[in-house]
């Protein structure tokens, strides 16, 4: 039996309404999806571990195929340890493809039983990076339309 | 229970030894793929559609989860025929991305239940179009690291 | 008096919904759009120019600062013709940014004194170019968002 | 009577030739161009905000329909806060376009009623970023054809 | 010795300002470079084959170093029977560079002993191509600035 | 006699197997490389000067034609001192293509006498860049193939 289930790692500071639609749309496709949000001690985030799971554990409460955790070090490692075959990422524009091309062509080269899985985002998602929602947040803007329904300001503060 | 066929529509004028490095790293994720091979009497092509259809066959004779058909209309419209719920596509570079980001919402405006799945091609099939091969063919170049195995230019002929 | 005039130069086969939503977001910068149709011997269109013509003219029709024309030529030549300071243009992708980037510069070179200005299409007009809903049409597609509202698959046939 | 006001966003460390004949480029286009300098504290800029104002006012210096002011927060509250219409930005590479098309996109979503207009460098001003500017600067290079007419090497330092 | 000549192909339909000055700024690096013009049966041109070569014949009248001859079949076997170690492109857009890297990595590919190699076309150079050249050139336009020096309007009727 | 001296800057930090490649196939170009390892106070840097120049050093032992040197400042005001009439680069992906443009562009304005040239990566090395590796080698990945051969891990602690 092939194993159907993917992680879908990222910084997700924050989680924006995209990352719910990829992981939601990417669903009917696996077992399970494992979202994993990265711990990088050298990165800068606006929210913290805790914060930035709080809040995916939050827009996927109902739903059981989905897990949300931590994980640092090599991808590939982290989806090989939790019997992942597949990585999901979501793609907006084409410097986003140019940039995950080589990421997913190196986690091939590290590792060549896991695939990596994309998903288009939607047209009304393209503009909605994580960057761009700190920005927003940052200078007081609506957020309403950026982050997942049921997520709002106060879950960032 | 969820459907987990997809489609892998194309020209395929001819198949190419990326296209079955797409089929099988994606063969894992589904039940089937259905190979659509386009039959669009408006477009000149250099192999005919039973030529087409015969190479890819040959290529994937000894797997009973892929099947090889021709269709015409609407791609999203074949797909629910077919009960599949996915249609596959390979990506190979940005000017390819934007192309299948429009083809891709397109399709999800036509039929919304309907999701592509992308998977990268491997670095070293990433210039290597039915495009280029049919420029090396005419030319009269060798072919044999642009078809699948088993292919060559005799099955073109 | 610097005149505020603007052309918005195109094939239009067939005039699209983000095509509309350009002229539409643009028309408060300017004091007058003429909306021009090309009409290009050498190209096989879907509409001939009349009917092209005629769906536009439908759209705008209660709008009096916008006029529809057909013309050939160089675009430079028939805007000072006709007055226009400037070329309006929507820009949708990259792909198509580095398209109007050749153009407009050549432009600027026949004629130094008129100017092209981009609007942005709007998110969910993004992947919706001509050559899109051609296809659609062909494979008997719904297009209602496609085409701008008033407009249906019979204005095309 | 619709505003025909603009403001043209950026940090401008420093403004730059290609700067400078954007602004220029679009002024038939508007009543008043704000030139708006971002005062964001946690980007560390070469030039302090005093200095990035004082040059782009010489610049300008007989030009009444220019306004040069700092702000931050939100560049579409800033815009609506002046009673603006319009952004203006300037296109250089499709890099810049993907970046571009996200920032507009988001200000349209904050306020539907602001419209952003892009004008294209010329030729010989798209490889003329700030980036680049700093960097001849700091190497102590010629930066006679990447400012201004009437800026140089003393005004930045 | 290294062979140190090179090929520079193409359509040339017609030969560009660009095309030139890509020619001249690499031959300071070769001992040779032989400008092969394609003889392409099954591809429309507005110039034909003597016209093409005539006119680059006239363009370089005065330097021995460069060669204008024609030919059909792969690049690859056209440089190695020519003795040519290299090929000459020249980059203008990004648009430009994948279409490019496709075909060198072909060529590459077909014959590991030949390299591409590129040189940037110059900023003022970048929007000129030679179907840029052929619209501009149909529609009467001035062609002073896209052809090279001593190329008018007439040698390309 | 014409300087046919090149020169291949960059951080190298670290030097990776596509920095090899790229040397290796444009050597028979040159009658001498010389790669200049940039020394930047204000980049913070994995590999420190020494370390980064003594790979380059491991790996070109047996090259007489190419020598390995630190610089600081601009990079045509080095290439001038050494008289290097060229300045190398390798290109990758269209994001590459348009950095490099911009700075080859600000080269020719600074210096007219000197060249840049451009090499494909090889497609095996087309996703692999420094700032991929030093990832890698933070999490501990197997660097084999990232590496130029006879470099690990160890070179780079």
């Amino acid at each position: 039996m092939t194993n159907k289930s993917a992680i879908f790692p990222g910084s997700f500071d924050p989680f924006t309404a995209g990352h719910k639609s990829v992981v939601e749309r990417a669903l009917p496709l696996f077992d399970k999806i494992i979202i994993a949000v990265g711990d990088n001690i050298s990165k800068t985030t606006l929210l913290n571990l805790d914060k930035r799971i709080a809040i995916i554990k939050k827009v996927f409460a109902a739903n059981p195929k989905i897990e949300v955790v931590s994980y640092s070090g090599l991808t590939v490692e982290f989806a090989k340890k939790n019997n992942c075959g597949f990585i999901l990422r979501g793609l907006r524009t084409s410097a986003d493809f140019e940039f995950e091309r080589a990421i997913g062509q190196t986690n091939k080269l590290l590792n060549d039983e896991i695939e990596t899985v994309f998903i288009l985002t939607k047209p009304e998602h393209t503009f909605i990076s994580s960057s761009i929602v700190r920005d927003v947040f940052k200078n007081n803007g609506d957020l309403t339309q950026f982050l997942p329904e049921g997520i709002s300001r106060r879950d960032l503060e």
